[in-house]
């Protein structure tokens, strides 16, 4: 049986290790060359790990493919889906290196990524870099046009972006996130005054880089078109606080939460990395155009790290022009918000929603609060069609199945 | 006497004018180069006009000495207070030459200034580029550090953003504010998120001019730190649409709000250009460090050309993390934009307020409605100190004395 007085104990240790976190951007390196006992043909995926390629949803295995073509290991597609069928790739769940996979998005040993260092746990995380809306890899797309994009992406600017990080000296990312939650994001599916607001602190170290005006004006061009840049950034901010928080005896508190495609899976500081699933559950969404339900890839990512910390579908209350994700109105917006602190144990002193007169966001999920009121996480989620190639086709929001909660909790318990 | 009918079409006549507005801002240029009959000792101030030099509060004297030394026309402040006591100096108001003046900041010929033309109604209005906070001409700040930055500003920044704004072919500005007013911007004095998203739409045409790399990168830096510098371009595309509206026979919409320190000025659309005005009403702010009351200067400015269109104060309910300046709660700042709805005559059906669920700005205040309800138009400001030198204490706001719009009716009830 969990002692309460411990767990109480517990909970405070690991949210004092939260609230203290300050993620800084450090670099843009290769994967393999940050994340240790990357091989070559390990490819991190979103979510908790699956059991081989069969299981793989379409969107991560069309993400797979590009990547095989995008990375030179395979000639074409067809060459691709030979190898991945025959079991040459193999999956690994990024959130077990410290990594994270937006969507269906994949991390190979080449692919650059943001290195985010938490300066007061020294935990660190990784994610790969936004490729925008619409037609990319994350979301399934993996024609030539995607594939050329991807290649400038995480060629030349990628190259750019990291020399203008390493001359910047560093990003406090939770410092644009809190301006970022006063300027209607909410830190996960609204990224526009963060990304913003990035590309204002970073543009003057990139003239500072030896890259030519042309290729400095490409980037600024990109960044400024691309509303979600910050996104990855927001994550691994999330990851290295909530790992920072992780691996505390007795502690109900949830510092992971993502989706595969198939399972859900929650972890929980107390019992370290051990993964809590449930089956993925569905999603409420808004469609782009004629989309609809039936077009849907089952829902598969780990930007749910972000409502782990509170941000994203947690502080939706600070972000109204989202509230058509959750519902409909502003005030069911607020609503779920208010929800969220019923499961959470305290509310974070620096990233705040002005619309509730300043009050912290709800932060650290306790899973003994979920499975007492019966109030399931909340998440947002973008919506990618089941078929490769198309890509985005709406956004939504789900709840973490209580399920895992449940599990978690009676594995505390017994391990108590 | 007002024939209802007649006022009801005239007034849905100047808010179709309004509402069809659309601002784009297309050069920088000096001021006597566009502002025809501008002379060597001519200056634009904010407000109605002044009854000559000794009438001008600290501030604005303060700004037009600096201006003096700043433009050449004095070798230093003490010749400038000789010139200025002794009548060489033409104050004039700006908002009767389509400018307008930033709190105390005058335009002289040279003046560098932002040109907005409304291209549905072929109006223009001019504005000066913001020093950014502090320590600002405009604020009464006349030390040779701010005339340095200055001379920076009005010379080789003016000069690249000019070439970077010609390149472009023009932004609309309603594009950038429509997306600000879903960042927490109220569109006058919290300016964030419309400079982050200007700065990310000039960018790659600053790229795109001659101008060296180190130039650009200083402009950068300059902009990514000021967090007002769109204010200007703010209240141009302001000025631009309310001319628009103006001149409409019988019409009771306010088409102009300003004070110069000691009396506000209300124009009217049936009464053409005449300024109705009462004394400078008090303002309640908040005060920056040990700054209190007795520290202010008293207000002035032409940016209330903000809340004539429905902006700033009136937008308040978009812009909680500036609720502290109308009182102190969300609930307040939401209150106070609806009770503006009681005396406009609509919502502007591109500038929205998500948190209202995307109700539009009261847009066009009605005199009659003002004089009926007794509610006066809320307006926010900065504040200045009163002794030259020291610049922006803090920031409030106050109310449209009721006078103004009583006059103005019995003004045009008499001209019936």
């Amino acid at each position: 049986m969990l002692d309460a007085g411990r767990v109480e104990a517990a909970n405070e240790a690991a949210f004092a290790k939260i609230v203290s976190a300050e993620p800084v951007l450090t670099d843009v390196r290769p994967a393999a060359e940050v994340i240790s006992g990357l091989g070559e043909w390990d490819f991190l995926h979103a979510g908790p790990p699956l059991h081989g390629w069969d299981e793989a949803c379409g969107v991560l295995q069309a993400s797979v493919l590009g990547t095989l073509v995008h990375t030179r290991r395979a000639a074409d597609l067809d060459e691709a889906q030979h190898m991945a069928a025959e079991g040459a790739v193999h999956l690994l769940s990024a959130n077990d290196r410290n990594a994270l996979g937006t969507y269906g998005g994949v991390i190979a040993a080449e692919t650059p990524i943001f290195v985010v260092e938490n300066s007061a746990s020294e935990t660190r995380a990784y994610t790969a870099l936004n490729e925008g809306r619409g037609k990319a890899l994350r979301y399934g797309a993996n024609d030539p046009e995607t594939l050329g994009r991807l290649a400038w992406l995480e060629g030349e600017f990628a190259a750019l972006l990291g020399a203008a990080v390493r001359l910047s000296g560093g990003f406090k990312l939770f410092d644009l996130l809190a301006q970022a939650l006063h300027m209607g994001d909410e830190g996960h599916s609204r990224q526009r005054a963060a990304s913003a607001l990035f590309l204002n602190a970073i543009c003057p170290y990139m003239l500072e880089t030896d890259f030519s005006t042309k290729e400095i004006e490409h980037a600024v061009r990109f960044m400024a078109g691309n509303e979600i840049f910050f996104l990855p950034l927001s994550m691994a901010a999330a990851k290295t606080t909530m790992t920072a928080g992780a691996g505390i005896s007795d502690s109900t508190l949830v510092t992971c939460m993502a989706v595969n495609g198939v399972r859900f899976g929650v972890k929980v500081s107390g019992r370290g990395d051990k993964w809590f699933t449930a089956p993925a559950p569905p999603i409420h969404g808004q469609y782009f155009a004629t989309y609809g339900p039936e077009d849907a890839n089952p829902v598969i990512g780990d930007s749910e790290i972000a409502e782990t910390m509170g941000l994203g579908a947690f502080a939706m209350a600070g972000a109204p022009a989202l509230a058509r994700y959750v519902g409909g109105t502003v005030e069911e917006a607020t609503q779920l918000t208010l929800d969220m602190y019923m499961i959470t144990v305290g509310e974070h002193p620096r990233l705040k929603i002005p619309a509730l007169n300043y009050r912290g966001i709800p932060t650290g999920v306790d899973v003994r609060r979920v499975v007492e009121q019966r109030v399931e996480p909340v998440f947002s989620t973008g919506i990618a069609h089941r078929r490769p190639g198309i890509g985005q086709i709406g956004a939504g929001s789900g709840r973490a199945p209580l399920q895992c909660c449940v599990s978690a909790y009676r594995s505390l318990s017994e391990n108590a």
